[in-house]
C-alpha cells in the first residue's frame, strides 16, 4: 500500500450550534491549513444520518461548495457508525488507484438537530428489520451482548465501570473531546440504568462534530500499512456467539495480513467503545488478549507489550457523532504517530497504531493500521 | 485506466412491490449469474434516499447479508441523483487500486414507499438551502432552466414534446423500462402543466428499480476508457448561465482527456434527461453540438457522425429511481457495446459509448466513457 496521512483537523465534539455542513467545513479547514491550502483533487465525505436527521441530501456538493473545492471530484460514503472509517477506506483506494494525488476525507455528524428519541430511532434503522420490528434499539442489543459477555466470563459490573472511568480520564487531556471532566466509579455505578447491565455512563453520548484528514500518495510517519473490513450477520439472533464480533476478527485478520505485522507490533489502539463492554470485546477480537482475558486489564495488570488503549478518550470520552467517530479514531492515531497529540501524547511516541470502527451492531467493522517510522 | 465491466443485471424499473433491499438483490443476482457466481471481494451500493424515504440505514450491510457476500468488503456511495454513477466511480477506483479484483456495484432506489409529496420534499433536500427555504423544488428550478433555454435560443415547446416522444418510443424496446407505451406529440402537449414550460410528460417519473454491474481488472469490450466528474455552484441563483451545466462540461473534459478520445469517437450516448429540455443542454455541454444547436436535432436532421441518444429510453422512458439511474446509463452502454441490448440494440454495434449523470440540480455531474473494441 502506498498512501499516507499528511494532515488532520477537528471540529470539537459535543453539542454544537453550527450546521452539519459548517462542522464539516471547520474540520476541513484545519486539515487544509496543515497542507498549506494546496489544492485537493478528491473530496470524500463520510456521514450516516444527513438524510434522516438533517434533511440534507447531496451532502458532498454541499461541502464542496462550502469549502470551495469546485475543481475536485467527490464521493459521499456511508457505513452506519463506521461511515468515517469507510470514507477513509475510499480515500485510500482513490490514492492507490493513481487517479488522485491529494484526497481530503471529511467525516461529520450533527445529531442534535432533532430530539434524541428521533435520532435513536434513526440509529435503530441500522439494525436488521426483524429486530427493528421486535422493538430492538442499539442500547437494547448492546445490553444483550454485554449481559452474555459478563455471564460467560464472570465479569463484575465494576469492570465496566472501570472502562468508563478510564475513557473519561483520558478525554480530559483531549481538547476536541465532548467530555472534559473525569468520573468516579461511584458516579458510573449510580448513573441511571439504560438497559441492564448498561448504565448511562457505560453508553456513548449523542454528539455533533467533524474530523478531516488529507491522504496523499507515498510514505511518511503515518502511512497506511493495512486496511481491513468485513461483514457479519446483521441480526444478532443469527449469530453463533454474542461475546465476540466476527466482523472485527475478519477485518483485523485482513489488515494485519496486508500490513505484514503482528499484534505485538501495535503500540497504540483507538477502539470503538460505543458501550463500555465493547472495549473488552474489541481487545479480544483484535487479538490483543485471549477471549475472557480483557477484563483482567482493568482489574489486574496489563500484559507486557500490550498497546495503549484510547488515549483520546475513545467514543465514551470523545463523544459519538456517529458518522465522524471512525475517522476520529484514525486521526487520533495519526496525531500520536506524528507526535502532535498534545496533552494526550503517549511517551515514548508510538510508531505503529491501530484504529478500529464498528458499523451498526457490529455488522460491518473496519481495522486500519498506520505507521511507518519504525526504527 | 484498467478496469472493465464483465456483467450487468437489472431489476425492472416502475412501481414495484419489493423492498429496496430485494430490488438490489434481484439486480445483483442477475449480474452475479453472468460471472458464474464467482466470488466478489468488494460490494459498492449506490443509493440516495434510503435514510429519508425507506427508514433504512447501514444499507451495504443489508445488501451484503441478503446476497450472502459476507466475505467481501463494502462501501455505500451517495451523490443525489448521480449516486449510481458515483458508486461505479468508487468501484473502478477500487479495482484500479489493485486491492480488489472483482467488484459488484449495485445501485437501487425504492421511491414508492412514501407518498409522492414526501419523496419530492426529500429530493428537494438536494438543492441549496437558500433555494429550499424559498420553496424551490426540483421541477420548479428545472422549469427556470428550461424557460431560459427556450427563450435564449427561441425553442418552441414542440421541440421539448419531440424529446419526450423519442424517449418513450425507444423505451418500448427496453423490457426493463418503466414505460412500455409510446406517446404522441399531442399527448405530451396536452399533459398537465407541472411548472411552465414543463408538462407532466416532460418530467421523469417517480420509480423503483435497481441495476448491478461487475467491474474487474483488465480490458474487454466494455473497458472504462475515461471517467470524469465535477461540481458546480449548487444554488441556481449563483450561476452565470442557466442554459448550460458547468459540471457536465468539466466532467466531460476530464473524461475525454483521460480516454484520449474526441467527441466524434462516441457512437452512442446515454444522457440524463430527468426533464426533456435537459437532453438538449446535455448534448451541447458534452460537445456533441454547439450551444443552441441541439434543438435542430429534433426539428431537422442530425449532423453526420452524431451519436445515437438514449437508445434505452433514457430517464424519461426508463423511469427514474434516482440512485439507480446513473448506473442504468452505464449498464445500458455496456449492453450496447457487447451486443446484448436486445430489441434496443443499435446497428452497427457501437464500439465507444458515453454515459452521463446529473446529481442534484446539476451540482455534481458524471461522465463515463466505455469501449475498447475499436477496429
Amino acid at each position: 500500500m502506498s498512501a499516507h496521512v499528511t494532515a488532520t483537523g477537528y471540529a470539537r465534539f459535543g453539542r454544537r450550534p453550527e450546521s452539519l455542513v459548517e462542522l464539516a467545513a471547520e474540520a476541513a479547514s484545519h486539515a487544509l491549513e496543515e497542507v498549506g491550502r494546496k489544492p485537493i483533487d478528491l473530496l470524500v465525505v463520510g456521514n450516516m444520518l444527513a438524510g434522516a436527521v438533517n434533511a440534507t441530501e447531496n451532502l458532498v456538493s454541499r461541502v464542496a461548495n462550502r469549502i470551495s473545492v469546485e475543481t475536485a471530484a467527490g464521493l459521499r460514503v456511508e457505513a452506519a457508525s463506521a461511515s468515517g472509517a469507510a470514507a477513509f477506506h475510499a480515500g485510500v483506494l482513490a490514492v492507490e488507484s493513481g487517479q488522485y494525488d491529494r484526497v481530503l476525507v471529511v467525516a461529520a455528524e450533527k445529531m442534535t438537530d432533532r430530539p434524541t428519541p428521533e435520532v435513536s430511532a434513526a440509529l435503530a434503522h441500522s439494525l436488521h428489520p426483524t429486530e427493528q420490528v421486535a422493538g430492538a434499539t442499539m442500547p437494547a442489543l448492546a445490553a444483550l451482548v454485554s449481559q452474555r459477555y459478563a455471564q460467560r466470563y464472570g465479569v463484575a459490573p465494576e469492570v465496566f465501570d472501570a472502562v468508563s472511568c478510564a475513557a473519561r480520564a483520558a478525554a480530559v487531556h483531549n481538547p476536541y473531546a465532548q467530555f472534559q471532566a473525569a468520573v468516579t466509579p461511584e458516579e458510573v455505578h449510580n448513573s441511571r440504568m439504560v438497559a441492564s447491565p448498561l448504565r448511562l455512563l457505560h453508553c456513548s453520548a449523542i454528539s455533533d462534530g467533524a474530523v478531516a484528514v488529507v491522504v496523499e500518495r507515498g510514505h511518511g510517519p503515518a502511512s497506511v500499512l493495512g486496511l481491513g473490513q468485513a461483514f457479519e450477520a446483521m441480526a444478532v439472533v443469527d449469530r453463533e456467539d454474542l461475546t465476540t464480533f466476527a466482523a472485527t476478527r475478519s477485518a483485523a485478520e485482513r489488515a494485519f495480513r496486508r500490513a505484514n505485522l503482528g499484534r505485538h507490533d501495535v503500540q497504540l489502539a483507538e477502539l470503538h467503545d460505543a458501550f463500555a463492554p465493547f472495549l473488552l470485546i474489541d481487545v479480544e477480537d483484535l487479538g490483543f488478549a485471549r477471549p475472557g482475558d480483557a477484563p483482567g486489564w482493568f482489574t489486574g495488570s496489563r500484559p507486557e507489550g500490550s498497546p495503549v488503549l484510547n488515549a483520546s478518550g475513545g467514543i465514551l470520552g470523545r463523544g459519538h457523532p456517529v458518522g465522524a467517530s471512525g475517522l476520529a479514531e484514525i486521526a487520533d492515531v495519526v496525531r500520536q504517530l506524528t507526535g502532535r497529540a498534545g496533552a494526550s501524547q503517549v511517551d515514548p511516541r508510538p510508531t505503529t497504531g491501530l484504529a478500529h470502527s464498528i458499523g451498526g451492531l457490529a455488522s460491518h467493522n473496519f481495522v486500519t493500521i498506520l505507521g511507518g517510522n519504525a526504527p
